[in-house]
């Protein structure tokens, strides 16, 4: 069975396979519309570049005779709303497929199912035969990408909107503006965008053409623009709406930075009417996203105005004034006909119960949110520039944690989670990167039931599913190659690559507080860390093997690749010498390079003890494990994650755990 | 010095480097106009794409200060236009660099070479100091793709137009219509798209926008519908034009088919008055070209209405018939503003002047239509579909064989030539590795002077600019491991790829010849013979090692080089060997993969006998010369290109040529 992600809720295998070959065809009965058309289309058009079947193949068809027979009972809203109906059947046979939805919502999300069933087998491709009985979890699974602070072009974004619906994502939070950059196109304040966004921003041809986009592929786009901090980037061409005196220019730097809106002014509230009216007929959503998030007060508190303001209406702190924004701001926005969407922050006794609180600080806040009677996303925990494991993502559950006691009706104020792609060390050559697989498997802990828990599992699918992944154009798996051959100059790259592929940039914020200098937004990603994949999947199968060696569950074939693998380690500094004199941006890589060869060896060294059933002497065992000491700390920003592995061989070898039996 | 593909006229290497980093700017002095500017803009985005450097940095300024100053006198035509000014002098020192040119043209064709003198250096992004003057020697270097046999996403024409700028070839011949496809919308003649492409064409607006992608690379844009022949795809929905009784439908097959346009009715003229009228306002190109080739009469000679119009004009054969239809049609071609190009076979007595004979015959044809007074384009020899390796194709010139003797004068007819990328057996997803890198060969030979013609020079140079067009998104290097996971089901294709660089697809029209069943267009192109590239690049190299060693010049490092990869053939199939339970795309290359570890073998066994100086035994010698007979053959319709090479080292180990001294 080749793995879906994310697992049904419900699937029973059943005997046989269906063959796809080019005369596949679909016939759609019972409700059919010009959208569930595209969806069919767009479906076939995957299965071609996944198959090679030529374009001229694998069609829609009125036949009853149909590969695969679609039955779909009514139309989803045209403007795609949470909460509809996702749910759909598959029943695949050795005779045909059939898919039964109530929506188009729900065929879509059945087509992605039948996708991932395709493979290669030893007569064509084939489906195996399957019943499948599938709806999500949560009904808000999202995934949110800064382009404030860097640019991303937006055919990277629609491939990322191909992957979010292979994955069943509903959701594209499109994180629009921030202190780095104002991306899209106001007709009312051209300003906005003229100097605001170094000219990289989006038309409002291209938004609503992304948007008709996602709506083929049942994905709703929530723009978020982000007040009253995080907004330099629109003070530049209209400081009037700024707390401070100015003049404003983008900002090149990151953190929480001190400019913000002046709550206070009419005009700013005149002319954030005039702008949210403006974007709330270019999105068509519900929701509307005004962030709200990490106002540091220091513009407020400097200015004597504002100060007095505060007085005259009795507010005892800025987060009294915040809220008073954001009451504004509410009004603004339900005026115009929308839902409010805000970070935790903007949470207050004073917002009104139809705003939703989308959590970067943990379940509490949804847990308080809900009792409220707030409803709330999570994203503490999904922050895909942090660098962690997907294991460590996979673990976090929106109903965990204080959410847990939430009774059953608080409980369905929690809506679901998002993904989160912040945009400090990314840009179109690498953001695929940092996106996929790994949120995947966020999209799994939101569409499956919460009991789809075992990581190995996850593991194994994921990377099939990353795999496949690739036939949509995202470059996660490929995009690292030449960013590769660039840093060792226009040559071949293999031996970088042996070393990447078990390195992985720093977590968290290491990346800033291991700069000599602070990073900017003009500072180039064409690093090794920037190349380098979140999670060495190499290094886990490494490790893999390395426990099963130390557990004494090494099956045949195990030891030579051990062997193979740390040889190769050993030599690859050599391999990678030539360059060191060549490139400039290879230089910050040496030791690293050092580091993997010194593992390299003494991993066989190692294995050579355990071979020969001797303990390894305390000596070697002692310095080498202060090697190790030193070898894991970060170089160049990176960090070695084969070093744990190798350590074990060594303790191993020391007769520190069980060894392999002597020969 | 990085490689320049085409070398320039003139190139003087000079003492220095210019730094590339984000400061680097650009200023345009002189004349200016949004399409300069949109070529620098062009010029400053693949400059990003190659450094990484972000896209805020780079600019164009008016300060004096620039590191790069453009001085261009004149606008270029605002139609590109055959024959304008591309000459360009390039000086750069370590201060700044400077580019000169008299047009627009020039100013693109000296920014790409600009972009292949960018490099990575110990310190940094650099461009050697030079100084070059540069102009073609032909004025027509074109690139023809056929998208009527498959039709080929305009996203993929685009970047091919991006690599086409890069190698400065300047006309994009698109054969837009054939029997089994019409592949652009008629306002005027619906049922031509509608009946005749599968639904496989592009609209106006798509057109519209891809003329304007050319015009802003300096390309300009031919169109071909070929006629009288190749024209099944126009009947299916326009029945009345042929010669024929009909109905017809879109042909499946391939090679040179019966249907042609009935040259004997009125109507036919009609039609084509009004459908060259509505793509002559499409094509802003001076020239239009009407195919004109490999008609074969049998439909003529059927219809007794056709013979009797022969009789009654006098016409003695069905040349004159076709003499006669290319008349008329290059009054309606010339009377829309156009001149006429067409294949060989429309060189006619009767042919007006004015018109240009494209050759796929060859050098005889051309000097034929220069002694008439008829300029020429050579496409002989330069069809990328035969599977050549590219010394081939570089060692043919315009200029060559019966052209040769053509007087100054009459070799001003040879304008210049196209590679031709036939359509049989490519689709967006390997399109590109039929081209590239053998395209920028041509490239090479019609704007650089004649007496450049090293071909190990070009093989060195080809090779890197050939990783350099990847920046461009070309996947002519990165495209075929998809399709090799493909073949070997969803998992690492990593033995596949071993195999597969070491082989090519079988040559010329061989791929016909070989198949049991006549190729069709709708069959998949998911084959291995449709991922290898045509020319095994890894074979050359291995050839170059196995010809030094023969030949006594070993340089240290080269025979365990050797010994290395002959190792990994020998292991390779014992590798691959799970797959062939799992995949039945991967069944037929069994035999191939064991040939190769044959060869590794073998190889192994020479490289010992050479190694040890003893003569390898006769026995052995002849049984393994008459396996690597066998082993030449195609297998899957692909050859080893190894095989001849693994033959070499064993000759050599009888003794049968220089070999290793003994150690």
């Amino acid at each position: 069975m080749p793995a879906l992600m994310p697992v049904p809720a419900h699937m029973e295998a059943r005997t046989g396979e269906l063959l796809i070959d080019p005369s596949f065809s679909v016939a759609i009965t019972g409700h059919k519309d010009a959208r569930l058309q595209r969806a069919v289309e767009l479906f076939l058009d995957h299965l071609r570049r996944q198959t090679g079947i030529t374009a001229v193949d694998l069609r829609i068809t009125d036949s009853s005779k149909a590969a695969l027979t679609i039955s779909c009972e009514n139309a989803s809203k045209d403007i795609p709303e949470l909460g509809e109906d996702e749910s759909y059947k598959l029943d695949v046979s050795s005779s045909g497929a059939k898919l039964n939805a109530s929506t188009t919502l729900g065929v879509m999300r059945g087509l992605q199912t039948f996708l991932q069933l395709v493979h290669t087998g030893p007569s064509g491709f084939v489906v195996p035969a399957v019943s499948i009985d599938d709806k999500p979890r949560f009904a808000w699974r999202g995934l949110l990408v800064d382009v404030g602070r860097h640019y991303i072009p937006i055919e990277v974004l629609k491939r990322n909107l191909d992957g979010m619906a292979a994955v069943k994502l509903n959701v594209f939070h499109w994180h629009i503006s921030d202190y780095q950059g104002f991306r899209i196109e106001s007709e009312k304040f051209p300003k906005l965008q003229e100097m605001g966004s170094d000219g990289l921003f989006y038309t409002q041809d291209e938004v609503r053409d992304f948007i008709a986009y996602a709506r083929d592929r049942g994905i709703r786009i929530v723009p978020e623009f982000d007040m009253p901090g995080h907004s330099t980037s629109w003070f530049v061409g209209y400081p009037e709406l700024a707390s401070g005196p100015g003049p404003y220019q983008i900002e090149r730097t990151w953190g929480v930075l001190n400019p913000a809106m002046d709550p206070t002014k009419e005009y700013t509230y005149k002319f954030l009417d005039g702008f949210i009216g403006e974007m709330a007929k270019l999105f068509p959503d519900r929701f509307f996203h005004i962030g709200g998030d990490e106002v540091n007060g220091k513009e407020w508190d400097a200015n004597p105005k504002i100060q007095e303001f505060k007085r005259a209406h009795g507010m005892k702190d800025n987060a009294d004034l915040q809220a008073y924004f954001n009451k504004r701001v509410e009004q603004i926005v339900s005026k115009h006909g929308k839902t409010m969407v805000g970070w935790d922050e903007i949470l207050h006794p004073d917002l009104p119960k139809s705003a939703v609180i989308q959590s970067w600080r943990g379940q509490e806040s949804l847990a308080q949110a809900a009792k409220q009677g707030l409803r709330g996303l999570l994203s503490s925990g999904y922050y895909l520039d942090l660098m962690w494991p997907t294991s460590r993502h996979y673990a976090v559950d929106p109903m965990s944690d204080a959410a847990a006691n939430l009774s059953p009706e608080e409980q369905k104020a929690v809506l679901g989670g998002e993904a989160c792609m912040w945009g400090e060390y990314v840009v179109g050559e690498n953001i695929d990167s940092r996106i996929w697989p790994r949120a995947a498997a966020i999209a799994e802990r939101l569409w499956s039931p919460q009991e789809v828990r075992d990581v190995n599992s996850m593991y194994q699918r994921m990377e099939e599913i990353s795999q496949k992944l690739d036939w949509l154009g995202l470059t996660h798996n490929s995009g690292y190659v030449p960013m590769l051959r660039r840093i060792v100059g226009n040559v071949d790259p293999s031996a970088l690559k042996a070393l990447v592929d078990v390195v992985e940039p720093v977590k968290e914020y290491n990346r800033e507080d291991l700069a000599s200098t602070p990073p900017t937004s003009t500072m180039p990603l064409n690093r090794l860390i920037d190349a380098a994949r979140p999670e060495s999947l190499p290094a886990r199968h490494f490790s893999e093997l390395v426990d099963a060696l130390v557990a004494g569950n090494l099956k045949p074939g195990m030891e030579p690749q051990l062997r193979a693998v740390l040889e190769k380690w050993r030599e690859n500094h050599t391999d990678l010498q030539p360059f060191f004199e060549q490139s400039f941006l290879i230089k910050e890589v040496d030791s690293l390079s050092q580091n993997l060869s010194a593992l390299g060896a003494a991993g066989l060294a190692a294995l050579e003890y355990l071979d020969r059933g001797e303990p390894a002497p305390a000596a070697w065992v002692s310095q080498q494990l202060s090697a190790i000491d030193q070898i894991k700390k970060p170089q160049a920003q990176v960090l070695l994650v084969v070093a744990p592995s190798v350590q074990k061989l060594i303790e191993a070898s020391a007769g520190q755990t069980a060894a392999l039996p002597a020969k």
